[in-house]
C-alpha cells in the first residue's frame, strides 16, 4: 500500500495547474514507482474560488472548470482559512511571487508549519527573504520545507548542491537563472535590437507586460539570494545582491562579442572566500568554449565549483508549467524518502 | 555526536587513495557538516600488504607508506579474509575493473553483503554484469549498495536519474561517459591524427598502454549497461550494447565535421520505447549548438530526457582520484541520510 500524502494547493496559476496536471495524469504511475500517493484534497485561488474534498478532489474537473465555484466540492475558504481549518499533510504554496514582502506566501507557509503541515513551494519570495526563519520553524516542528522549484523550476539544481554534492566544499555557484533575459540575449545574436527582442519575448509569453523584474536582474538576484541562503546559510536578501540587468546591452555590444568568439550572458554568482560571502548578478562576456556559453534561449544552468569534483554543471528548463509542477513532485518524493532540507555548512 | 561508519577499503589504487586522502584531510569537516564520521579501520591491497585497526587507521601513515607491511597496524589478511573476519560497517570496493567476469569485485561485494556490511563501489564490473543479483541481496539483507562512482566518477550523475528525477518518466539517457576518447577526439580537432592524439593521451595518463577498452568503446558500453540497469531495470550486460569505438574516425572525418559546424563525440545512449530498452555506443556528429557538443577533453556529460522536465544535462569530471574518492563519500552520506539504491521503474 502506498503512503498517502493529502495535499492543499494554494494558488492555481501556471505552476499550480502544472502540478495538478501531473498528479491527475501520472499520479498512479508515480505511486506505483515510488510508494507515494499524492492526493490533492484542497485547492484555493484568490479570485476563482476554492474546493475541498477530504477523500481527494476530482482533478480533471478542477482543471476543466472556469471557476471552482461550480464544483460539488466548492467551499468558501480563503487560503488562511483552508490552512487553518482543513485536514491535510502537505501545503503546496504556489501564489504569485513578491520579492519585496514575500507575501502572501510567507504567511501561508508560517500558518501551515504552525498547524503541523509539511510545506513545498516554488515561490521565490519566502525563500529569498525569510528562509532562515522558515527553516528554523520547520526544524522545530519536525516538518519538511521543500523549495526546489524556486530556482530552475523542475531541474533539480538546488538538490544537486545541498544533497548530491553534500560533503564537498562548495566555494562558488554561478549560472544562468533567468530564462527571459537569456532568451532576449539569444535573440539579439540573431540581429534583433534590445527592444525588438523584448517585444518578441513578450509575444511568446517569456516576458511579462512589465518586464522590469526580469530585465533589471531582480528575479536573478532573488535566486542568487536563495542560492546563498540554501548553500551557505548566508542570511542574504535580494537587495544585498549587487545587481545589473541587461537593459544596457546594445545590439553593437552583442555583435562585438560575437566577432570575438564570445557571448553575453546574465550571470548570477555566489562565492565564499576569505572576505565572506558575495553575491552578484551582471551581464558577462563568456568565450564560446565556456560551458555556460552554449546555454541558449529559455534554458537555465548552474555550475557548482567544489574542492573534490571541480566544476559540476546542471542544465535544464528554467520555467514552464510541467517543469515547475514536477519540482513540487520532486520535493514531495524527497519528503517521502525522509529527507529534510538543510544547508551545506 | 556524529554517527561513526567503520570502513574497509579494498583496493588502494587511484580511487582508493583519493578516498583515503579526502577522509584524511576533510573527514573532520565532513563529520561536522553532515553528522557522519568516516573512520577507515581496514585497508587491503593485492600486492602491497594490508592493515587493520579497530579504532581507526592513521591514514596519513597509510598514504605515505611504500607498502603497508611496515605499519604497526599491518596484518596478513587478503581481501576475503579481511571481509570475513574483521569488524566494519561499510566495505568500499575499489579493485581494478574487469568487465568480463566482474571479479574479484563481485566476490568481495557478495561476501560483504552476506556478512551484513553496507557496500559502496566505483567498480564498473559488478554494476555492469551483476547489478540485479547484488541489489536483490542487498535488499534482502536491508543493506545499502552504492554505485555512484561507476559512471562519471564523483559527478552525481546516477543520483540525478534515480533520486533527483524520481517521479519523472525517463525515456532516454545519452551522453559522453568516456574521458579518454573525448580527449582524443578533442585533440584531433586541433589537427592531430588519431595515432598522435592517442599517443598524447597516453603521455598524460588519460589512456592506458593498451587503450583497447577505451577506444573500442568497451568502457562506455559498460557504463551504458549500468545506466540501463540502474534507471530501467534492464538486466542488460555490456555485450548487449551495440558498440562502435572511435578507431575508425580519421583526421579527415574530424575536419569535415568542423567545416560543417559539427563535432564528433562518442555517444552512449539508452532508451526505452515501444520495442523495449535499447543501448548503444557509437561516434556521432553533433551540431555545435548541441549541449553535448561543447563537452571537451576529459569532461563527461549525461542528458536525461523525461516527460516533465524535458532534457536535464549534468556535466562534470569523468575521472580522477579525488573525484572518484568523492563518489564514495557521496554514497556514504546517502547511506547516512537513509537512502537505499533503487530503480526508477
Amino acid at each position: 500500500m502506498p503512503t498517502v500524502y493529502r495535499v492543499l494547493i494554494v494558488g492555481l496559476g501556471t505552476a499550480g495547474r502544472g502540478f495538478a496536471q501531473i498528479v491527475h495524469e501520472q499520479g498512479a504511475r508515480i505511486a506505483k514507482q515510488t510508494g507515494a500517493e499524492i492526493r490533492v484534497v484542497g485547492v484555493v485561488t484568490a479570485r476563482r474560488g476554492s474546493a475541498y474534498a477530504a477523500n481527494g478532489l476530482d482533478l480533471g474537473a478542477v482543471l476543466a472548470a472556469e471557476t471552482l465555484h461550480s464544483l460539488p466540492s466548492a467551499v468558501a475558504d480563503d487560503a488562511l482559512t483552508m490552512i487553518a481549518t482543513r485536514s491535510a499533510d502537505v501545503m503546496v504554496e504556489l501564489t504569485p511571487t513578491n520579492l519585496e514582502s514575500g507575501e502572501p506566501a510567507t504567511s501561508h507557509i508560517t500558518a501551515a508549519l504552525n498547524r503541523g503541515m509539511h510545506v513545498i513551494t516554488a515561490n521565490k519570495g519566502p525563500a529569498a527573504l525569510h528562509l532562515s526563519a522558515l527553516r528554523a520553524l520547520a526544524a522545530q516542528k519536525g516538518l519538511f520545507l521543500g523549495i526546489e522549484g524556486t530556482v530552475m523550476a523542475g531541474t533539480p539544481s538546488l538538490r544537486l548542491g545541498w544533497s548530491s554534492l553534500a560533503g564537498a566544499d562548495i566555494t562558488r555557484v554561478r549560472g544562468i537563472v533567468n530564462g527571459t533575459t537569456n532568451y532576449i540575449l539569444t535573440q539579439m545574436e540573431q540581429g534583433l535590437d534590445y527592444a525588438a527582442a523584448l517585444a518578441d519575448a513578450q509575444k511568446i509569453g517569456y516576458a511579462e507586460a512589465d518586464p522590469t523584474g526580469d530585465v533589471e536582474g531582480h528575479d536573478a538576484a532573488g535566486k542568487a539570494a536563495i542560492l546563498a541562503n540554501v548553500l551557505m546559510n548566508a542570511g542574504m536578501r535580494p537587495s544585498d545582491v549587487a545587481t545589473t540587468g541587461i537593459t544596457g546591452i546594445s545590439a553593437a555590444d552583442v555583435a562585438a562579442a560575437q566577432a570575438a568568439g564570445e557571448r553575453w550572458k546574465l550571470i548570477a554568482e555566489v562565492s565564499r572566500g576569505p572576505d565572506g560571502i558575495k553575491a552578484s548578478v551582471q551581464p558577462m562576456r563568456l568565450p564560446n568554449s565556456h560551458p555556460l556559453a552554449g546555454v541558449s534561449g529559455g534554458t537555465n544552468a548552474l555550475t557548482y565549483t567544489t574542492d573534490f569534483v571541480n566544476d559540476v554543471t546542471i542544465i535544464g528548463p528554467g520555467a514552464g508549467a510541467l517543469s515547475t509542477g514536477f519540482a513540487v513532485v520532486g520535493d514531495l518524493l524527497a519528503l517521502h524518502r525522509g529527507e529534510r532540507e538543510r544547508a551545506n555548512t
